[in-house]
């Protein structure tokens, strides 16, 4: 790459160090930066620096926020008696667009993981305790991902939770709207089988 | 997106601005560089700022760099004889990848396109022309992309260079190394029998 000037150098690797992109992205992706006006440049450099330096956890449930409280914590018209229990804070936001959940949220920042020396003391299942302790809780909804480690942490937490004789639930599991049955993987229609509904 | 603390949403709303990054792309890469630690992510906003206030074109060949001279108009090993004409800076590196060329460049930064408003007054044509007539040029690449622009652009510039008579010459089209006949386009095909050579 010594064709490159360094600054450019240092740009197309600082892209490149981002998930999913490779050399030729992260190229194209400094180039354009390079084309853009300065001042849409520096809001850019500024996005990055705001973002890392007002962003932290909401207090309560552990979700990104620029306040003590994220905006569903300090919501008055949301129900604290339910708590959904996501992996990530992107997860809430696609809870959100269903519309339907009107309930709080507990974000745990990762999956139990043995594999990836993540156990339960580095995500906050401790903190979700302390939660169930404190609040008056009456459902836990654990919306981890339907994957092997998703999975176990629900189970994990489900037990954990278990002497607080809260009504614990998991997302259900089945065909995906739109879908078709002819291609549905057989674990899914296994479950969506197992799951049927009487109409 | 009001489930987004404003800072978040900015960021994601500035990876959105880039080409080939689309909503979901942009949410992710905003929540990776939430998680970098703080010195990374300022690192990264660093290199934008950095990279636009250094950089600006070579004063001789519009190339990038962060000199005067680009590292190839400056070096004393490269043959000044010999102009490549190419559309962008990351051309230059394309050529430079083959270690078969060792004159010097000429970026146009971008290609004469009516329909998109670009005449021959928006590229760097006229500072291809006073090159042609300061300095002792023997050969002249044309290599703009084997597209409608670029092949308009490489015969706009071959008539215009026409009275300095200085050898013009456009990069071979063929059949790519490595290609399948079978799958080749016609188009191809044809320019590769045309252009045929003895063995």
């Amino acid at each position: 790459m010594e064709f490159y000037a360094a600054p450019i150098a240092r740009l197309i690797d600082a892209f490149e160090s981002l998930p999913g992109i490779g050399h030729k992205t992260a190229q194209r992706l400094a180039f354009y930066v390079l084309t853009l006006p300065e001042e849409k440049a520096f809001a850019f450099a500024g996005a990055i620096t705001d973002a890392k330096q007002k962003i932290h956890y909401c207090n309560k449930c552990y979700n990104l926020t620029d306040e003590q409280l994220c905006a569903i914590c300090s919501s008055s018209r949301r129900d604290p008696s339910q708590l959904c229990v996501v992996e990530a804070p992107k997860d809430i936001l696609a809870m959100e667009r269903t519309n339907e959940y009107r309930g709080h949220y507990h974000v745990l920042h990762g999956v139990i993981s043995p594999q990836d020396h993540i156990g339960p003391d580095e995500i906050k299942i401790r903190e979700l305790i302390t939660r169930l302790a404190d609040d008056t809780i009456s459902e836990v909804i654990l919306a981890t991902n339907p994957d092997i480690e998703g999975e176990a942490t629900a189970i994990y937490i489900s037990r954990l939770i278990k002497p607080f004789g809260v009504k614990t639930t998991r997302l259900a599991h089945g065909i995906p709207v739109g879908g078709d049955i002819e291609y549905a993987d057989e674990v899914t229609l296994a479950k969506s089988l197992e799951g049927r509904q009487e109409l």
